[in-house]
């Protein structure tokens, strides 16, 4: 699409949650072919370098500034890449792209931009858990940056209400360590004490680490920014294996011999 | 891990939406070196042919008796991969290999079993909508082959209650077309006339037709089994393009400027 008489493009990539036997081949092609690089540290780290490519690493809390800069410079004609950890469409770039061009330069409007899908964290955990997923589920972040605490109370106690499995990104920060003492507390009033409980960190990095417990036992310390945390339904259940840690099992079905 | 003396293995497999392009390479390296692939004829037809290597297609509706079979020959000692499309975790075969697991023969528990992720259809559909999962969302299979009608609605005004963003799959079939009549039915007594709604067809395939409404102007009949369905939340909104469907946006504030 032309723009300004010039012809750029952005593509909002996930890089899915770390290793590249994860990374689509759409995302690996349209990295190659990129002009630019944007992206949060980390991320753009990921990215394997190559000649004549320029990369544009940022800090974490400036999503919106990152994806203006990135519009900036597809509308000068640059073929840029935005990149995310995980899905960008699940709690990721895509949307503040958005937003940006929502509120931004009409032109961008007529930019041309495709958003490329990635594995995100939830799924990640779900492949090492079992089938935690096997049935209907929610996905909640438990960020309060951009929403008010209340928001994520009305939805913890929704999705308890409606017995969906529950995966929580964004369990814990620094600065807000008590998130996710909270959402247990607040579950634990509502979901059965037995209700399977799941800690998946950094899955499919080194420093991977899977732990199984239950609401009642659920420790809010096991939660890092890294970590994935799945909490069952009520049909919920774990499949002992010798020597290994159990699946975690939701069936295709529900209520059957109950 | 040996099992009657041999050593076998089943990876449930994640195909993704359908290109090549979403097929994770380590989906692609681990259907590359299985002796057998498993799975519903129009997944395995997706596989391409290697020598020597046993292809065992199967109708749709025996995903339990597709997974013992799968299982018996991994603990025959032969490496199967069983085919999914989208993400195995996510309404697909992980749950049915790991009920098989559960109800079946003991040794079963002691196979060298892994589940392959790969992008579901949510997120292809995401990603050509452009953010509409940009916050909290649920995922709800409106088959109701396993599970009672009564634990979908309760879920569905449960998802209403929490104005999650609503990923519906499975929303008609040949024999249940009244599911996603009654579907919007009841969205339509407890969600805003305005809710942007997508229907989301075949995404990534030759046949791919994406179509935006609103909740109030959503055609039950606009949805088929290749569909997925969108519905937003209160804060998901259109971002009007010149010459193309508008973009969706579900953006990573909540309740602000209201």
């Amino acid at each position: 699409m032309k723009v300004g008489g010039v012809t750029g493009s952005l593509a909002v990539v996930g890089l899915g949650p770390g290793p590249a036997c994860w990374l689509a081949p759409e995302a690996s092609a349209v990295l190659e072919a990129a002009s630019d690089i944007v992206g949060y540290q980390p991320y753009v780290d990921r990215v394997p370098e190559r000649a004549g490519q320029r990369r544009h690493a940022s800090d974490n809390r400036v999503e919106i500034d990152r994806a203006k800069h990135a519009l900036t410079m597809a509308a000068e004609g640059r073929h840029v890449a935005i990149v995310s950890g995980g899905d960008p469409g699940i709690f990721a770039m895509a949307a503040a792209v958005l937003e940006a061009i929502e509120a931004g330069d009409p032109e961008w409007r007529a930019l041309d931009i495709t958003v490329v899908p990635g594995i995100s964290a939830m799924q990640a955990a779900a492949a090492r858990l079992g089938a935690p997923l096997g049935h209907d589920f929610c996905a909640i972040s438990l960020s309060d940056n951009l929403k008010p605490w209340s928001i994520v109370e009305r939805r913890l106690r929704a999705a308890a209400d409606g017995d969906f499995v529950i995966a929580l990104y964004n369990p814990a920060s620094k600065a807000r360590p008590e998130r996710i003492h909270d959402t247990f507390a607040l579950l634990r009033e509502v979901k059965s004490a037995t209700t399977p409980v799941a800690f998946a960190r950094a899955v499919g990095r080194d420093d991977e680490r899977i732990a199984l417990t239950t609401l009642a036992e659920a420790d809010p310390a096991a939660a890092d920014m890294s970590t994935l945390v799945m909490i069952g339904s009520s049909e919920t259940r774990f499949i002992d294996r010798p020597g290994q840690t159990p699946w975690l099992l939701t069936p295709r079905s529900y209520g059957v011999g109950r």
